[in-house]
């Protein structure tokens, strides 16, 4: 659509015509980094600086690969941040969801600036402060859709979004170089259960005004056709309970997504069934949403998953989390029958609602799996509508890029195969291929009226978070725990006299991950006459440099071991000097 | 349909009437037990045991889950085939996948009986046993379907079925106590690339004659519908090579699909293509595949992968493994440039033939993602219809128990989802629900023209090899690896006088997998005072047994790395006598 593009264009330099005269003729651009959110899912973080002011949107978490051996979450590398501290003038948070705000507390422990957002956003930003301990030294303000304001050379405004969390927000930051949205993570729903769709009329308006660039959610560009709206699952719950009949329900769903859970709260009000919630952050997030009236719950409905005893089946409802599969979760303990309150009989009706996120799908079949042989009916297929996705498939995102027409494009939140269908799309709607850039965490692209480009590099990358420590977890640690995870550890101990260099006790061989030691008495003894033959050759040939003997402990070792056993343990030589 | 039920029973009382009374009135029954298969996809193996005789239907692997720290594959455990080795008769395979022979050459080791299967299935087992250096020991037979054979008390018949392999075979088993069928993993493929369709007419005939039990797939029983016959994927090729243009096609499929690779190599006959071969066991199989003739390969077409550099992009295809994500497969090091003979370009055109594994999703998607990044265009789309399942939908399930009419059925290869939704195709079927068992490995059926019962268990399990070790990894071994790969190990060395109990070096404090040393010299410095404390502690106290001392410098040490990381990486006192 070529004349589509070239009638952009004209608008846009129409538009932007007297802006430009009013700031005269020379224009600093804007700088635009990417903390974490390309190439990925997760870890949300974006910064804006216009003339030494810096604006942060977002800080999420994302959770470790299976090969982050022991690592508890993901935060981005706040190196850039921490460097640039004085110029940063506010912290806006689209949503309350980890990926957007899992990192905030980890950013704040360094760069403690004031927190944007809406009371649902900020209510759950709450939460986690207060588990670091930094509740009372965060400047915190809650904003409401439409609320414009300014943070240095920015003025912002947050524009109201629809997404699987209420109260979600975009952003428009405007500089003198122009206005940029971005979109947060967002859906179009006509009918939320809220009542709120999205405000497509001020994304519209907006994009008349002219937009000079548009960061969009890429997550489900691969999908097309439109998302299902939210309220059509309540639809299906309606069916699914009269499906359940005298049986107890039992609904696993993300804690967070509040309208769902507010739908299986209608359903039970519509059926005459209490309802019982198990899981920590289940209990959490409803009663933020209860205190703040995100949440409509009759009183008397909730009741202590304790005294679920003392109802009969057809009157009860358990929300849960756990839909992921996540090995602790309720759901799982349920599952298992390791659940210290709840035990799943014939007469359960287990409705997931939710799909399995990339890597979780053989967790969650596990799960369905032991509810089923505990007799209990599982409802979890696709087919049964019991979840819709809370961000916008292919014609919801050309619907957005058609309102906002904005003059450049930078597709995010998305691996690759999201952000480069994403750019199909934006193309498609007669943005210029060269208007687009695709890019990645680390760099910074530049904005002025008239180019985008990238133009240099941030520090960015992965923080591994692990119990209380930041960081102090790095490559070569995880080298070591995946050797270990592999075929563990043979640890060779031996004494030696530090004036002769004669040996005094051992080698002592101990080994642990390896093999079972009483069926390989054989091979431990093989090990330890490798280990002895190794350190008196080196004193026969008059070595006394302990580095050389342990390395040639460790080379003699593990020759004998692979050899055995085609495995290679970590093996680890001491030498005690006595 | 109660009419048809009760047809089913009639029919079947007057079909065996006669061979009752020809064996009298006393009946052994047949009895079945599973060795894998059941609530897992995986390591297939069943027992079949009539008066004194044993039959062994497949032998296969399992791949590790995620938790099985360092185990490389994960086969049956053969203590009750063992117990039983002089009365097993033979071993039937009905087809060459792993999960159906994997386990092969482990089990021959301990009982070395007579296999039987299809000329593939035969040479792919020969490339098995001969890593295991058991080719010239075992005993192997090629059969045709169609073949009848005794074994013992057995008479079998090979029925030719469809399947992802070329020549699969179903079994139908007859005793005195009637006619079972195990299906093996089928599907109806009225156009296969072979045009060998499944013999339908075969099992309706031993339907009429009446079969007493039948054991099926499940794999595929929550899939609505009719599976896609192969030769689609042709359609597809064809499509998708025009696509291509004047680029390179690399092509990523199961080595072990024979008739996909024909097809790719039709399509590179047509196209002008050469054809190059990336992958060990893609490599391997070609090879069996073009000796046994199972494979129309033009002389001249397939060219070393040395040589493509003397090619334009345009006359090449690769054929390539790696369609799972594996880490080291040929299109994994492709996607991460490190490939020795491959180098992706912009230029390149991949078409990923087949689905992702429940489990591989993810590394599917970063295979992709990581091609893409390297700017060639890839098609991994279910909506491409580039792949095909193997295994029967569920509509073809339903034709296959309408043409078997068995009296009896139980559904196998599958996890609990997959049996109980076969189990209710069954039931639709008009199979009495009381003539259905959903049984579990260890578990073993009786069967006996008027009942079928479940009747008591034999060892079963799972057992891990690693490297050549065969079960000498267990649940300890495991449990270790575990803590190993979540936190590392902290080693605590101290050496004391054998006659005084004085400490006369040490502690000394190394870690590995733990945190990285040289940035946390406090916790280090804390652990080591804190065993030492811990020694002085017990000598003080006039305590000299060393478990003890161990124990306390364990819980002292533990005690201060958990307060200050909050991790609880293995502590592993050692103390050298001198």
């Amino acid at each position: 659509m070529p004349s589509k593009k070239n009638n952009y264009q004209k608008n846009y330099r129409r538009r932007n015509a007297s802006r430009k005269k009013d700031s005269g003729t020379f224009q600093l651009p804007l700088k635009v980094s990417f903390l974490g959110g390309l190439n990925e899912i997760g870890k949300n973080m974006t910064l804006f600086e216009y003339d030494g002011d810096m604006v942060i949107l977002d800080c999420g978490l994302s959770f470790p690969e299976p090969e982050m051996l022991g690592v508890d979450i993901v935060i981005p590398d706040f190196t850039y941040v921490e460097r640039n501290k004085d110029r940063i003038k506010g912290i806006i948070i689209t949503h309350g969801h980890e990926d957007h705000i899992g990192g905030l507390a980890y950013l704040l422990k360094i760069v403690n600036k004031p927190v944007y957002g809406t009371p649902l956003t900020i209510g759950l930003i709450k939460g986690k402060l207060e588990e670091h301990g930094l509740l009372s030294s965060a400047e915190l303000h809650e904003i409401e859709a439409g609320d414009r304001f300014k943070l240095g050379k920015f003025d912002i405004e947050a524009i109201h979004v629809n997404h699987s969390i209420p109260d979600a927000l975009a952003f428009a930051l405007t500089t003198d170089v122009g206005t940029v949205i971005h979109s947060g993570d967002l859906k179009i729903d006509t009918t939320p259960v809220d009542g709120r769709m999205i405000d497509l009329a001020r994304f519209a308006e907006l994009g008349k005004e002219g937009v000079l660039c548009y960061f969009a959610d890429s997550t489900n560009a691969v999908k097309p056709g439109y998302s299902a709206s939210e309220s059509s699952v309540g639809d299906s719950f309606d069916r699914l309970f009269k499906a359940a009949g005298d049986r107890r329900v039992i609904v696993a769903t993300f804690a967070s997504n509040i309208h769902r859970v507010q739908q299986v709260v209608n359903q039970a009000v519509a059926t005459g069934r209490k309802v019982a919630l198990s899981g920590r952050s289940m209990e959490h997030v409803m009663a933020v949403g209860q205190e703040l009236g995100y949440l409509d719950v009759p009183d008397g409905l909730i009741i202590p998953l304790d005294q679920i005893s003392q109802y009969p089946d057809d009157q009860l409802v358990l929300i849960t989390t756990g839909s992921q599969g996540e090995p602790m979760s309720a759901l799982s303990r349920m599952a298992f029958s390791d659940h210290r309150k709840v035990r799943v009989t014939p007469n359960d009706y287990v409705i997931i609602s939710a799909t399995a996120i990339p890597g979780n799908e053989k967790m969650v079949g596990r799960v369905v799996d032991e509810l089923m042989k505990l007799g209990a009916e599982v409802v979890y297929e696709r087919m049964y509508e019991i979840h819709v996705s809370g961000h916008a498939n292919q014609e919801e995102l050309k619907m957005m890029l058609g309102l906002i027409r904005p003059k450049y494009f930078v597709p995010v939140h998305g691996e690759q195969k999201h952000l480069q269908k994403h750019k199909e799309l934006a193309e498609k709607m007669g943005i210029p291929s060269e208007n687009i850039i695709i890019t990645d965490i680390g760099r910074t692209i530049e904005i002025s009226e008239d180019e985008m480009k990238v133009s240099g590099t941030v520090p960015a990358g992965r923080v591994f978070v692990d119990g209380i420590g930041v960081g102090d977890v790095g490559n070569v640690v995880m080298r070591d725990r995946k050797r270990l995870a592999e075929d563990g550890i043979i640890t060779i101990v031996v004494a030696m006299d530090s004036a002769s260099g004669e040996v005094v006790s051992g080698p002592d061989i101990i080994t642990r991950g390896f093999v079972y030691v009483r069926e390989s008495e054989d091979l431990i003894m093989d090990s330890q006459e490798a280990a002895m033959w190794a350190i008196e050759n080196c004193l026969d040939n008059d070595i006394r440099d302990w580095a050389t003997i342990k390395q040639r402990v460790r080379d003699e070792v593990s020759h004998v071991v692979y050899d055995k056993t085609k495995r290679s343990p970590m093996i680890l030589p001491i030498i005690m000097e006595v």
